[in-house]
């Protein structure tokens, strides 16, 4: 499956209305084969992240840090759901983040994500991230040009130093058509299980939809570096962006193939332990 | 299946001794119809569980906290597996509460336990608690009898005030047999990529299991009232295990009986509003 992930790979500018978001990059098949390619990857994620843990266990620092961003409704939950909820719940911590707090906000933009990294073994999950910095406040104007100029510099260093950590960081954009962000907003309106989703500032964003798009160029340009790529994933089709980011986080995983600690006790005298005393109770 | 939670229920002393960790109380089947079952609720427990979330977004103030003491090799990790896997994992915080780091032990053994409570909308799970500190502390002298003595009341005090928090404990003892027991940790022995697993400590402990058995019946005879029942969950069968405790978060959650929050906002401008200017961007 690396096909798709090459495929999804940026690695400086990118023009986002060349990459249709109805696409399936890297993969010929429709929905059925998608989706039984997903099932078909579990156990394999699931193995791959349980040796990660262990290895942590005996001292190993690696870590994943899935990042995804992505406007309203381009399907971030669904990845939690469908992708994240491969994995064991205790290997993974998912951070979702939202309008800062005062005190975040009286702290630099990265002082609350950099609380939230991944410790070691772990697989960390931001739904949204440090970017917000770079999209809702250049496109709201919420901090001044020069301040977000400054930041994309920022932004490219401190994911350098995450890699140092030995943190494997996956950066995602869901690329959501403005046409199927229209049709899922009126099905949140038309169901009232999903009024609790919608949100009326949902549709002020919206409106400035191409602010965005230029926004995220903008920031992919600027921070996708080889060492920390971004990976544009077309979302109009959920089972295809699942799939897509599914495989992302394999491939970061067999990238780090992380190993089963050897035992630090001695086995034998453990069995004859356990064999011997340890087969009735003391006390 | 309330069957096998009215059977589990436990609001007051216990003998141990009398409930087989083999036995499948409340259920009549064998291990494949137990399975069976197990994926047959999964899809009930997550639409319940989003409910619960939805009516938190409104004000919803309730929450769910489940809470999984047992003997080492009795499952606590299957359980998060398979169980609280089953559950989106943005509705859901896990906790493994390990032994106390220094500034933990410096403050009143509820400190950390209060601190993880699980926020309105969410399933708390607790990998070990506070009852580690009438547990491993009664059978290993931690602390003086006096102070474990007073534990227990502060304990079932505490436990009604997360009650009158909205927060619907479910307390579950997963009952391993010492033969059992013997038989998982020698697989994790012979199996290598089991070692990270086993702790030649795990033994000692071992040592004293009647000590920790008369220790979890007094905790349990002490703290296992009608507004908060202990559970005693057999676990010789995993499969049991694993569906007794969802069916204690599934009937849990039915209690609640979360609603779809009403939508805060005029449905019909909305759609209005974004069938009309929101169907083009605007910048």
């Amino acid at each position: 499956m690396t096909a798709i992930t090459d495929a999804l790979r940026i690695t400086g500018p990118v023009d986002l209305a060349s990459v249709s978001p109805a696409s399936t990059p890297g993969f010929d098949g429709r929905k059925a084969e998608g989706q039984r390619a997903l099932e078909a990857g579990a156990e394999r994620l699931a193995e791959l992240q349980e040796r990660l843990f262990a290895e942590s266990t005996a001292g190993g620092e690696r870590a994943v840090l899935l990042m995804v961003q992505g406007m309203d409704t381009s399907g971030k939950g669904g990845i939690m759901r469908h992708v994240v909820g491969q994995v064991d719940p205790q290997g993974v911590r998912i951070k979702a983040f939202k309008a800062p707090t005062e005190e975040e906000r009286s702290h630099d933009f990265l002082w609350r994500i950099e609380r939230e990294l991944p410790a070691p073994g772990m697989i960390g999950v931001f739904d949204r991230s440090h970017y917000e910095d770079v999209l809702i406040h250049r496109v709201r104007g919420l901090s001044a040009p020069d301040v977000i100029e400054e930041r994309y510099g920022r932004i490219v260093e401190f994911e350098r130093g995450i890699a140092e950590r030995g943190i494997s960081l996956i950066k995602v954009m869901l690329h959501v058509s403005f046409e199927e962000q229209g049709t899922r907003l009126l099905e949140r309106l038309d169901r009232p299980d999903k009024h609790w989703k919608y949100n009326p500032g949902d549709i002020d964003e919206r409106e400035h939809w191409d602010a965005y798009m230029e926004a995220y160029e903008i920031a992919i340009a600027r921070t996708a570096t080889e060492q920390a790529p971004w990976h544009v994933v077309p979302a109009d089709r959920k089972w295809y962006s699942r799939l897509a980011v599914r495989e992302l986080l394999l491939e970061a995983l067999e990238r780090i193939d992380p190993q089963w600690p050897t035992a630090d006790f001695d086995v034998a005298a453990e069995r004859a332990r356990l064999v011997g005393a340890g087969g009735t109770p003391a006390s």
